[in-house]
């Protein structure tokens, strides 16, 4: 080995920070645990039967393209399948907009990858998606987190006039991860306004977008600008089938044809085989009523996890109320700390992910992310009832 | 649109260039074209049965885990699978020192992201594997190519005493692309001994090495120098089904570790249901059958083509005599411009690459690669007959 490896790896590699979320999973593995850590889809909703009869379908009529290596931008047929279902929705979008990626989290790779030098700003939320921090963190990104949209105008004038303009802005409109919430049409044209104004791209993840329960759904800020300036992140993961790494990116043709040559030189092409299955579940038209058994599934366990909230949690814990996605946020009084928390319910045999971790500026403290899709609506039942004790024994209760 | 998009974009993906060879396949598509320009497996032999019968039991018996998440690091089993096969070829190795990639091109892009800063020194290969000199490039890597390995402690010590340490070596011992060439023990342990004196890591790009024809395999660099400062780079393309996009990494904890680290906010893992397939595969026996019947066939073609040359090149064209792999390549003489061939053989029908785009000198010129396991033999013969006579009209014949 080299005398000093520390001291060959890449400014980028300093940056690089284990996921606290992933390490969390190993224990959340132990028999006993009830894990509201994760971010994983039912097991139990997976659509295995449809997918035996349309693998063996995609063996027997197309092995050949379906085994070989495939285009960088993805399989033609499952562009085009995505495009006519923006289309249907009213989105603007030809297949030149539409690239195919090995899930989302390589969309947040590519435009860190293509659009951040070491030093540049991004700006995300207050909270944030962890591993998209990550990314930007080994591209040495100096993230800046704005709370409210009502703060951006003046957050980006001010790190404008001091030379810090920021590459682009980093939003979860729909069902946020880790909060849950929700962007109002106000808030995204909000966003989009200040955008245009300095001329920043808008980086949409939109990972949840089509696990809405209830409420109506807003437009995507891709098709509110409609001038090619926003960036839309998608994912089959919780939807579809996370063991496939299937996403894509919706975006101005001059941005896919540079994600397109970046990503020849990162894996050439995503799972060929995978395109291949999904573009045949949804022409076997299997896609859109599993997608309304997992939204009613959620649906259910949203409402339970909400009930057993109300009924279990002392005065003074406030939670969101999702109206889709998989996440619930919670807040501890002030002063309370969620890493205390943490160390009293792993003992009560109940995880979760601390809020902080969300958070770039550090702030959070008193926060935390539960996940309510990968458990049993029991089982998260008796979770929430752990969780209520700890919080009750961290109050000294 | 934001006002100028090129100002936005990083300084990497400034240095980002589109594969000329990706870029070439489109016209490889064309009916009458026999193309030697891919590096693809021939469709014919993928296992098409034996995966049917090997996906039904993945989905019947481990469905829950197949189609969810799975670990960054990749599948327990299928990294004791590997891990196995190189003990026994006696290699010393551990699960901890082996982790799953999505194909050998993220390896590729692995390394280069935990190594390179912006302006580090990487040598490689004249000529060497085009998507590393792009993968390479997009983080604004400076390539030093050499010709021949019993140049490379000059040139290593020269680099040092101008203040541009290597970061690492590449090295494509087997079967080289674009070559076809293998190194010779002599020649890896001069790599290794410059490796060692310098104190410099070696990346072993080994895509190609179980695909061996005649003569004896040669030890892996990475067993040869048993100390951990050579990091290999392996992937099921070549020789099992490039459309799952797989391929793995062995190399010292610390610096699996470190890649873990970075693919968790890359893709955070490798396709599940294919690791799952992938795994069942080589349990159930059939991964080295399989094997034998692709090199079996590989061979054939390889001979083939060599029997072709003989027939059909007119004096002075030289080529290499692979002795395993995919590819050969070919030498015209000297003054003669393979750009100029390219020209003449795309109105023959026949395509190739050219060799220059695999010299990160822009030499090579006169050089050109050829692939011979994607079409039929009679196909690469008649192919080989129409690069003939275009050379014979380029020479004035």
């Amino acid at each position: 080995m080299v005398d000093n490896l520390e001291a060959v790896f890449s400014r980028g590699a300093h940056k690089m920070h284990r996921s606290a979320i992933r390490e969390l999973l190993k224990v959340a593995n132990l028999p006993d645990i009830i894990s509201f850590a994760g971010g994983f889809p039912a097991p139990d909703l997976f659509p295995v039967e449809q997918l035996k009869e349309v693998v063996s379908e995609v063996l027997e009529k197309e092995s050949a393209r379906a085994l070989q290596y495939g285009e960088t931008a993805g399989d033609p047929r499952l562009r085009e399948i995505l495009v006519e279902r923006y289309r249907r929705d009213g989105v603007e979008v030809d297949v030149k907009n539409l690239m195919i990626t090995t899930a989302s989290q390589q969309g947040i790779d590519l435009v860190s990858k293509i659009f951040i030098n070491p030093g540049d700003t991004v700006i995300c939320g207050l909270p944030s998606y962890l591993a998209a921090l990550q990314s930007f963190a080994a591209y040495q990104a100096q993230m800046v987190g704005v709370r409210h949209e009502v703060l951006l105008d003046e957050i980006v004038r001010r790190l404008i006039d001091e030379g810090r303009k920021p590459k682009f802005i980093y939003a979860i409109p729909d069902f946020q991860n880790p909060s849950g919430t929700t962007m109002s049409v106000v808030e995204r044209r909000l966003t989009l306004d200040v955008a245009h104004k300095y001329d920043i791209l808008v980086v949409e993840d939109s990972p949840y977008r089509e696990l809405r329960f209830d409420g109506e759904a807003q437009p995507t800020m891709y098709q509110m600008d409609g001038t090619g300036q926003v960036i839309l992140i998608g994912t089959f993961s919780k939807v579809f089938v996370p063991g496939f790494r299937l996403g894509w990116m919706l975006a101005d043709e001059a941005i896919i044809n540079k994600c397109e040559t970046a990503k020849q030189a990162m894996d050439l092409c995503s799972p060929v085989f995978d395109q291949k299955i999904t573009a045949c579940f949804f022409d076997k038209g299997y896609y859109e009523p599993n997608l309304r058994k997992i939204i009613a599934a959620y649906r259910e366990k949203r409402d339970g996890m909400l009930a057993a909230f109300e009924r279990y949690m002392p005065e003074g814990v406030r939670w969101t109320h999702p109206e889709g996605g998989l996440f619930l946020f919670l807040t501890l009084p002030e002063g309370l700390s969620a890493k205390d928390l943490f160390d009293i319910a792993i003992r009560e045999n109940v995880t979760f992910v601390l809020g902080e971790f969300f958070h770039c500026d550090g702030s959070g403290q008193n926060t935390l992310r539960l996940n309510f899709s990968y458990m049993s609506k029991e089982k998260n039942e008796e979770g929430v009832r752990r969780l209520a004790s700890a919080i009750r024994r961290l109050m000294g209760g």
